[in-house]
């Protein structure tokens, strides 16, 4: 039995967390998972600490950064400090962020968030069960949230 | 009974420190407080080691960064500072900046800075004493010092 | 007898892997390669500490970050967190980044991908088993992936 | 007894050095000063641990940072590294830096250098021997070589 | 004897190292020299780090970022990771960097990797032998590869 922390906030405009639990509930199971919930993306690293110092094998770390410059300068710090926790752990965080900016009307950013979430659950399942699957897709242009690219040529 | 550390600077042109406790005394008992004042924002991040050294159980660090760009460059060495110190200490510092250029009008200055303090004193009570409630509004577009924005949709 | 580890992307749109695996082995012999797939460029840290851990005398890590400014700054975080395993784990971690707006044509960034990761390729045998190479062509204005500028004068 | 050091360059074009020194002995003493000279700032950050580590209680770091904006890019890279030495060993370091650009004219540069370093010498006094001083000055908007701002309302 | 190591790039269009090493000749006696060349200013860390490990007492790092912005990331981060091994060491580590847009005319350069690595080398020398020297100097406006812009007033 492996466990799955996911950290989040209370600043994202989206339940990521839903969508993420949901989207493992149907790849796969041989998991719990254990939540931390905080206020913004700033105190997602030490909520990931915590949650890696409480059992967590993997986590998740779900947040949506602001729109204007000091946010992009805020998620920068916040990536910064989550591959800080990752290294000093030597355990996988994978950053889920959705910037509002990414898509142009409003109504598109739920499903960039569902739809992100939910993508990296795979990823969090494939690196815990199945890292084979990670190798086949190496170099093939895949996109969280988006459609994937696809390899060049 | 709990320890919240408060740092804050000479530099601030509001007394954040004030509104905190005061809102810290509206919501609840059970803790003391320890405040520590220094010049400037690249220095909360020391006081708010020391803090923790001297038995904090979390940490408020208040700061008014200026508005021009080595002002923002100044507020991101400070932030990241802060961010270390969270993470080797494994205690939570919450991170309350008012950026001088965040309204037009200098007179809502003040009141960003009463407010911002006052509901991050709530979110240092939360992690504090009752995480459930951080959980409860998980991905709920709520924002600290400004009307919350809600949830998508 | 040396390891080599070969971290790399599904992010990326072409298996520079092969290109590294292909050269490898036209240029000599001593070692045997290890590879580790993770999703993006910021995982890429983390992969190349698990594949020190696991016993490699050098790590490549292959990524193709975009061409948006938050591809940039995304970039910048992965770079440095390669630095600082690198420093930490006191071993050579060979960065081979190739971002999408290098080139003006997209069929020429297969070309770049291929020819970057082979010359790095080169550069990991020279570091492992011939580094007097390395002093020889000191300041010489080499260049990988592109043609070499050379020498001033 | 106390010890203060001060870390300064030979790139600045002012000797804060002299200010800070005769600054502090106008305001007291019960301590003594050791000094250690750089080229740029860049080296400041070693200066400053090695001050610390041959016993200094505080340390001031003193530089004058260029107008470019790789001069900006090297003064970020040069405050990094202080906060880094100041929190690895847990001792305040107060940074002093003038930025050439700060003024408009020359002539006003060597005003501000000196009065920059004089008023963050009583900053440092007061971090070491009277820290209630500081306390009563939370959020009374002062300024550093420019007038105080004041408190906002 | 004191050791002094170098560090440098096959990216580089000009060999510094040997101007380093002509004027430390004509300087003076008492150490001696070891090399290590590597690809790009990414991996001057690492090589220097290397360098203190192998004895070295003090450690000049000569890079050439090109002039494009993501070559001033790439040197940012190289400078970064350059300090953090002298803080981590304990060790003086001179980054000697030229960029490419640092003059006009390409003629122009290799005059100023020439100049810039001998005057630094000079730094080393002080450093290791004679700092008094440079505490004599301190805030007199000294420049590296240009001419110094001396005291102001």
């Amino acid at each position: 039995m492996k466990k799955i922390g996911i950290a989040d906030t209370t600043f994202a405009r989206y339940d990521m967390y839903e969508s993420a639990v949901d989207e493992l509930s149907r790849i796969g199971t041989g998991y719990e998972i254990e939540r931390y919930t905080v206020p913004g993306i700033k105190d997602l690293a030490i909520a990931s600490q915590k949650l890696i110092d409480s059992g967590c094998d993997i986590v998740m770390a779900l947040g949506m950064p602001g729109p204007e410059p000091i946010d992009k300068q805020c998620a920068d710090q916040a990536s910064k400090a989550l591959l800080y926790v990752e290294l000093k752990k030597n355990t996988h965080i994978i950053e889920v962020f959705v910037h509002e900016d990414e898509v142009e009307e409003e109504k598109d950013l739920a499903d960039l968030a569902d739809k992100r979430a939910r993508e990296h659950a795979e990823n969090v399942y494939d690196l815990l069960f199945r890292p084979e699957r990670l190798e086949e897709e190496a170099g093939r242009g895949e996109r969280e949230g988006f459609p994937d690219v696809g390899p060049l040529r």
